[in-house]
């Protein structure tokens, strides 16, 4: 029924799955997307969002590699924020309201006008493997498809276990089975496997929501979008509510903590830390008397409404009578509970730097089953998955990113070095370079690099060049071009900042933490540079950054470097530290697990000292 | 969670479900909606059309009744057609095909835009009971939920096993589980039970057809639709097509024979002897070398494709195999199998003419669990309990349709007379007087009844009799007004209709087979009268069957009167068959079972004779 042989199969449909799926077909890989639920791709599991905080730069970082995410994103959106606006341009970060609906069916008409894409509605129960390499998938129908890579994406459905507070059930997603065989098989392989804990809050009926006692969140006033390319700007954005818990809410809560299945000891499994339930939130910040409630539209016409921040998996006539005493949810109607569910990981120190296994060769894991939460995170694993399974099965070299070149680049390292005890989830503070790690440049960090590598298409690498070279050229004329102080001082005047008593170049006044682009466009000569090379929003947008923050940009870039001279010390493959007695015990052991590729990463490995590293660079003869 | 008590709760949420909510919702009662699944809502489980035979005439009467089917219909169609247009006009049958995701997408707005209409995601696991009488339900959570009445409309999920070949797993339908518990509960509440089957075919990537080998399929020219209110016509329309099996397909699909669940004794139960699978065909018809394969786009832009009249559960390779050798399918790629799916029914003899049941008061079934099929017989169901759940629980008249008014009324006569061994589908030979119940007058026919009922909106009501009026306006004025001769006798001529010699009236003359509306309108009397009084199409056509089929018409309304007079003799209340020694042994015995409401209704039993019915009459006093 089936290609003789694919080159991928991808297994599962989410976020992860859908982009492994895009990326490998996009390459030229014949590949076959299989999933329980042709209807249910590209699937919103939990919130109806795409970026926010580190989450909207790897969106970018997806989108600039060629990635369908942002594309999907932009097209499904109903409302747009540029986050931390008021931070630095290493903090801005994008998010979107998406229309759920929407989302899924943009993502399955998208994959499926890719070439080289096929589809199969079936559960896989179990790899296809030959000595240690994997050659195909089986069926539950017991159809087996060979391959030469597959590509496992199983999000929440391996031995899903649902949550609601004493009771308990099989199942993928609310209403979704669960999928079976596939741990059971790679634990016998040698796979470590685990279990970890997710939560989604209830969603309810919008027409029994007061609004007036919320606050509007309302989207931004020039909203802007994820994609590079040309995908659609809002033009009208419902608004977000917020409201929040107060201490009566917080002892209804706590009044069936004896029910509760985190608490009581049913689920064992950890959560996501920063994405708590509210149960959690309760008993680790008892000295807290209100937590945020954000009420998020799930799209454009549907009255469905989702309830950010009140994940829970707390019986469900808790979750009602505490939901009801919250502000403007006195009459609220559940449309389903919130739940927990547990499933199956595998801790991934066991991939390679390309999500490859280290056990079977050309098995890639990408997703929650790397023990990662977030659609963020997951896609850009997929599309990472799916770009070197296409590229390892083409013998062609891996496609690894530093930790200076992108967020997908410290999700992976982080993932296969340290490895996770708990949900993985991105965060700025986890880049050592976040200033060079921008949502505003991840085109110009990383779309030449997809494009070599054929995934990136000839019209976004057009696009990006315009960008690069007009910034360039208006980076230039800044530092070129002399102010008059005649013109220039009244507007440093209104600012508060020293005036200037004769000519200099525009780019030393720019560089002033009070003066931005918009100061700049009061002046003439900066204005009609811009009139005459129809410079857009995102150019004057580059360029301010890469004037204002020169320095610290500089500086980064120059650890990195640094950084790089590490990275550029390979250790051989299956190095034996056992024989390395000078070594402390703790890092002989973990450098032995982990197997890192680089003295770099083997730096990063919590337990591995300074002192550590010295004695492998003298080893290894530097 | 919920209201204290709803007044009706509807448990599923397909075509006889949303209609059932609709209903009562928009009759006032508080409605609960409860779903496996809130994203399967209005879900067409198997081919991605409406209408057809008897079937588009059972949408009109929806939509006349103020149902949702005809307008959900026309807001996702792809593509329109009147079946039997060359036939008489009680043939003629509206068809659409239409985009299976905008379809559910629009069922789920509509719903949702409907006030008192709540929903809740859960499985219902049993029934509430208190004496006999049903007063909610109880979810698989165990959260028990009050109500005045319950609908039930499980489709094919109640104890689902899906078949494909050897293999057999539980399923409601493919990649969803099945529903427990109801079943088990209302057999030892004494109902009896039995099973069905039904089944469907593959779902193909349409990039993998070659159409040119393919037969295009276009729609009407002039597309018409199913709603009486302003629903959009069709502007543009994607082709289907048609393709055929051949002697070599059949072999093909004969190899597999042995593994058929059909064949060899797996399945025992019984499927819809008119939409048989591709299997029974060929066994059926050993004779016949080709069977027609209609291929259906499944929506605006995905590239999923239905193969309609390939309905096959042999297994999956060979229904690959055999599919392959059909012409233009040579490199089909498959995204799902054709599967078989065997389910729990209730022999519909169990209920009344209101679709409540006769052993649980207040609880009322539609849709497949009464052994029907297809979703129109369904949604009719459904609207027809949820009208009825409305009424009785305010204590009103039950809202029953006869056989002369509405296929609607046939069906459900149909059902709880005859009972159903096979799953029932309606065609136009069920009805005895069809040329009453056309798909041009079902808003005529039902729109004031349902007005009065309070369902029907102003809008509808005020549309209808506009329709009516100037319709009977313009029969009037074929009636009243003359020809003349000089100018109708070239007309006769080219049509090789005998000229006439002096002027008549207009009806003689257009009563005459060959003569139609458009020969008419060339008349300058005509034309200008439907000038001034502004007719549209709708008018024209009620007109033109008014005049041409005026004598049929008339005569079945008088067969029908007939019929009447004993629909009129009301058998009392559980009459005791037993003491009538003078029936026939085989009568007694079903008349007992049957406890038919009326002499029209005994009339209509297999095996109880017009003799038999002499002796009712007489015993009842006629």
């Amino acid at each position: 029924m089936f290609e003789k042989e694919y080159d991928v199969i991808v297994v599962g449909g989410g976020h992860a799955g859908a982009e492994a799926t895009a990326a490998a077909a996009n390459m030229g890989s014949k590949t076959l997307l299989v999933t329980m639920n042709l209807q249910t791709i590209g699937q919103m599991s939990c919130n109806p969002a795409m970026g926010g905080i580190a989450k909207g730069q790897i969106v970018r970082e997806i989108d600039a590699l060629g990635g369908y995410s942002g594309i999907v994103t932009d097209r499904s959106a109903i409302q747009f924020k540029m986050l931390n606006k008021s931070k630095g341009p290493a903090m801005w970060s994008p998010r979107a309201q998406n229309d759920r609906m929407r989302f899924a069916e943009e993502w399955r008409l998208m994959l499926e006008q890719t070439p080289n894409a096929d589809f199969y509605q079936e559960m896989v129960s179990g790899l296809w493997v030959e000595g240690n390499r994997v050659v195909g998938v089986r069926t539950s129908l017991g159809i087996d498809i060979r391959s030469k890579a597959v590509v496992l994406t199983n999000g929440t459905f391996l031995n899903g276990l649902i949550h609601i507070g004493e009771k308990q059930f099989g199942g993928g997603r609310a209403g979704e089975r669960a999928a079976t065989g596939i741990t059971e098989q790679l634990v016998d392989f040698g796979f470590d496997s685990g279990r970890m804990k997710t939560g989604t809050p209830p969603r309810v009926d919008g027409r029994s929501l007061d609004y007036s006692k919320m606050t509007p969140q309302p989207g931004d006033e020039n909203p802007e979008k994820f994609s590079y390319l040309d995908t659609p700007k809002l033009t009208k954005q419902p608004d977000c509510h917020m409201t929040r818990t107060s201490q009566l809410v917080h002892d209804l809560l706590r009044e069936g903590f004896d029910r509760s299945p985190m608490f009581n000891g049913r689920i064992k499994s950890i959560g996501p830390r920063y994405c708590p339930s509210i149960e959690d939130k309760i008993h680790r910040f008892a000295d807290k008397d209100s937590h945020q409630i954000f009420v998020e539209p799930e799209g454009w016409n549907t009255v469905e409404v989702y309830v950010n921040g009140f994940s829970t998996s707390l019986p469900e006539d808790v979750q009602y009578r505490a939901l009801r005493s919250v502000a403007g949810f006195e009459n609220v109607k559940f449309f389903r509970p919130g739940y927990a569910i547990e499933y199956d990981y595998f801790p991934p120190t066991q991939l390679k730097h390309t999500l490859e296994t280290k056990l079977i060769e050309n098995l890639y894991f990408a997703g929650q089953i790397n023990g990662t939460t977030g659609y963020e995170e997951a896609a850009s694993q997929g599309l990472m998955a799916g770009i070197n399974a296409h590229l390892k099965i083409n013998e062609k070299e891996p496609f690894i990113l530093k930790r200076d070149e992108a967020y997908i680049g410290v999700l992976i390292d982080d993932l296969i070095t340290k490895g996770t005890e708990e949900p993985y989830r991105m965060f700025t503070s986890r880049a050592e370079y976040r200033t060079l790690l921008r949502q505003d440049n991840a085109d110009l960090r990383l779309t030449p690099r997809s494009y070599e590598l054929g995934l990136a298409s000839e019209e976004r690498m057009r696009k990006m060049e315009e960008k690069e070279k007009k910034s360039q050229e208006f980076v230039d004329f800044f530092r070129k071009t002399s102010f008059d102080p005649e013109e220039i001082n009244p507007i440093l005047e209104k600012l508060d900042s020293a005036t200037v008593k004769q000519a200099d170049k525009l780019f030393k006044v720019f560089s002033r933490p009070k003066v931005t682009m918009d100061h700049m466009l009061q002046l003439e000569t900066v204005s009609s540079f811009v009139a005459e090379k129809e410079l857009d929003n995102e150019v004057l947008e580059q360029a301010e950054i890469q004037v204002k923050y020169s320095g610290y940009i500089e500086k980064e870039k120059q650890n990195a470097d640094k950084l790089h001279r590490l990275e550029d010390v390979r250790i051989p493959e299956n190095f034996d530290y056992s024989k390395l007695k000078s070594l402390s015990f703790e890092a002989r052991e973990k450098l032995q697990a982990i197997q890192p590729v680089t003295i770099a990463q083997a730096s990063r490995i919590s337990g591995v000292s300074p002192a550590d590293i010295s004695v492998l660079l003298v080893f290894l003869g530097r």
